[in-house]
């Protein structure tokens, strides 16, 4: 806001008439300067790292990058600018005139008045080189200077952006943010991968005594949003979810993020996966609207094809089967499966990817799942023999499950076999409700086609790896 | 949105002519039903708990609220309505008609045509009382019921759109928002109060293998928006953050919330003040516009004398002494400190207190620090014999410290005796920086006024307490 305020502001006062050289240059980002419709040599003041460094004859061509944009600005400087410190990753401070650029390639360069070297960089000893496109297997060796490449500061800038496309979706449609607990001693899913938290053994407290009880890193924030939405009708969290999963696949992480949401006097599967698809779908549009660069930027060299898979999801209603129907597909597949499909068994990856494959590669929606499959939480369709629930996952694209949500048993004498922790929530005006969870990388790799999981979170942590 | 959108329909639609009885009610929420202007006898559903029964001979009155609102919206049915299922807490959906209110306490009401109990509230078992206030201490006994109370239903919606704000305020600064991770090999403050993660024992991995080093609970996301603001200049991150502290105090939590910024390029205490301050203001103006019924309840109840704390600490320029200024002050001082103030020892919550009361209860900036008593990443201001570091810390009325923040050390002599961890940040195109952490809770605390912060975060963790 203060740079951008500021920009304008100054932009204003020298538009009208030549700026005299004597006025201080308004501080601007790269895309902020880039940004400028027609230039006309404002006095400006651009910081940043140096991308690449070009000497001509006569004259010297360097791109600086701010991060605040995938594209750097050319900044060009004569002969008299002394190219030998301005090297690859050296942050540098270059004042100078916006003027409108000769070449087809940007609408604005910089005419460089000042030359600043801020930092240098030891080029020798940075471990990316100028102009080489490094694996994502390199450089996740490098967590505190990955960021510093294309592909990663365009995926980081993107989940920043999804980030708050998500929580503008939910407070557009009315729901409260709710701030669920990482620490707690409730194990949602009776999952039995949990990580357990204690005081480090530094600290004077009888281990035993801190929180009274055994506490974990939570593996859903699903129990603590339905308290609230008996309160506040519809609510959501955003937060970090663990699992202590001894896997180092392209699939897990031991902290990942989570978009849950539960729903209030929601009587029907329709209405939540209506939710669903509209999350979907309007982050998706959010995201390709304000950094249509940076997504563009993976689709062409991490992911050929995505962009036209990403619309094709995008343009399309989401399909929706039955879990019974889906294990039928699936029997009649010529495909081999490692796990043969048999009503009452879990759907695999493998599965879930023939289905969305069968489905026409759009996103599906596979509803009422046998109760035996499904936590006691969720509600039971009184369907006679089959005996299934109300839960339902969304099936994308090159992922497999994205969502996980049900219909959630608010009836009192049916939760009352199951557990007693839930009843109390039950006893004071129960209504019917519903929810679902999101994994928010899974989100991001689906958008951008990115394949391994830790290429789309600032810092990776699984089995063997906690760097940084 | 969809709820928003489909009422927007629905009263399009109804406006011009009286609706037909069959047309399908249109599902509002509270909020919305006492927002439309004037109400003309659309047909709606609102669904909600039932906060207040009153009883007349022909007539009965009903208060439902659904948690969109502070405010509920009153029912109105004839006495052909059985009344005893319908009490307080139960909850309901009544289908009718919106009207203008006879009444000047609200504008708009609902004539029921049906209503139906959707769950039963069994009265004497509910631990809140109809028409009681109870004390925030009795509430807090109740982590899953306390949200229906009007209090914390008010300081919940307030720390949502409080979250909201805080988002807003950096995306249009131009700031990327980072997740920095929760799981850290890294000890930021050199805080001996952490809290240790291991896999709990049921993993079948060696536990000592999980991640190989021993891994604690974040204290802080700095070091991670540091390695950021390498590549996007201006980076935050809003998240969880840990101290294993044995306190029960009214001030301290296990887990609460810390916002944190980092930028690039940033040379002066003075600019960094500059974002701490609007970060502030504009975050609680947001507030004051978007919730002011949900403020005024807490100003009115909680903390009486609040509303203009407030507005004179929103219309002042914050202040800013120097820490050798700040023990001038205190030395002088007629009140008799627990700790005596000296140059080179910490400020205490009490000096913190008095420095805020003597400058007119204005926040006040405490610039340039001791290098003794700050960590060893902020930046020297080579003063000679004072010896004193670029660090801020900004106290506020009734609460104290509430950001603190510096310059960072950018000088790799400078660093290279200090610490050898943060060596290879500073190698490649190192630039001056600095960053500020400000702790989200007692930000509500300020606000509102409210006195523990166990009341202004929906889940409390602290020694001996980890309810649900």
């Amino acid at each position: 806001m203060f740079r951008a305020r500021c920009l304008l502001r100054a932009l204003r006062s020298c538009s009208s008439a030549p700026c005299p050289r004597h006025r201080p240059a308004a501080r601007v980002s790269v895309r902020g300067a880039l940004g400028v419709q027609s230039a006309n040599g404002e006095r400006v003041k651009v910081q940043g790292w140096i991308r690449s460094v070009r000497s001509q004859k006569e004259v010297l061509f360097l791109h600086v990058n701010d991060g605040s944009s995938l594209e750097s600005l050319q900044v060009v400087a004569d002969s008299s600018f002394d190219s030998r410190e301005l090297a690859f990753g050296s942050s540098v401070e270059v004042q100078g005139q916006l003027v409108k650029s000769p070449s087809k390639k940007q609408n604005v360069e910089l005419k460089a008045e000042k030359i600043e070297v801020v930092g240098n960089c030891d080029a020798k000893a940075f471990p990316f080189k100028y102009k080489e496109r490094h694996p994502l297997e390199y450089l996740r060796q490098y967590p505190h200077l990955r960021c510093r490449t294309n592909v990663l500061g365009s995926v980081l800038r993107v989940r920043s952006e999804a980030t708050a496309a998500i929580h503008s979706f939910f407070k557009d449609s009315g729901f409260v943010h709710i701030h669920t607990p990482v620490i707690t001693s409730n194990d949602c899913e009776g999952a039995g991968e949990l990580f357990q938290v204690e005081p480090s053994s530094k600290i004077k407290v009888p281990e035993e005594n801190f929180f009274n009880i055994p506490v974990f890193l939570t593996v859903s924030g699903q129990l603590h949003l339905e308290v609230m939405s008996g309160a506040f009708t519809q609510v959501f969290t955003f937060g970090p979810t663990f699992r202590a999963e001894n896997s180092q696949s392209r699939r897990h992480l031991a902290e990942f993020y989570m978009v849950e949401a539960e729903i209030s006097f929601l009587e029907s599967l329709q209405d939540l996966m209506q939710v669903m698809e509209s999350l979907f779908k309007t982050t998706a549009m959010t995201v390709l609207s304000n950094c249509p660069k940076d997504v563009e930027l993976c689709h062409k060299f991490i992911a050929p094809g995505q962009k036209d898979r990403l619309e094709h999801m995008l343009k399309n209603n989401f399909l929706i089967i039955s879990y019974t129907e889906a294990v039928e597909i699936l029997k009649q597949a010529s495909q081999n499966f490692t796990f043969t499909p048999e009503w009452g068994a879990d759907l695999h990856t493998e599965h879930e990817k023939y289905l969305v494959k069968h489905c026409g590669d759009i996103p599906v929606f596979v509803i009422n799942y046998p109760l035996a499959l499904k936590p006691f939480y969720m509600r039971e369709n009184e369907d006679g023999p089959q005996h299934t629930v109300a839960a339902v996952d969304l099936l994308v694209p090159g992922i497999g499950e994205l969502f996980g949500g049900s219909l959630r048993e608010e009836r009192y004498h049916f939760l009352e076999q199951r557990l007693a922790r839930y009843l109390d929530l039950r006893r004071f005006g129960s209504v019917p409700h519903g929810g679902f969870g999101m994994g928010f990388e899974r989100y991001l790799q689906c958008i951008l086609g990115i394949d391994n999981i830790k290429d789309v979170i600032p810092f990776p942590r699984f089995t063997h790896s906690c760097l940084l």
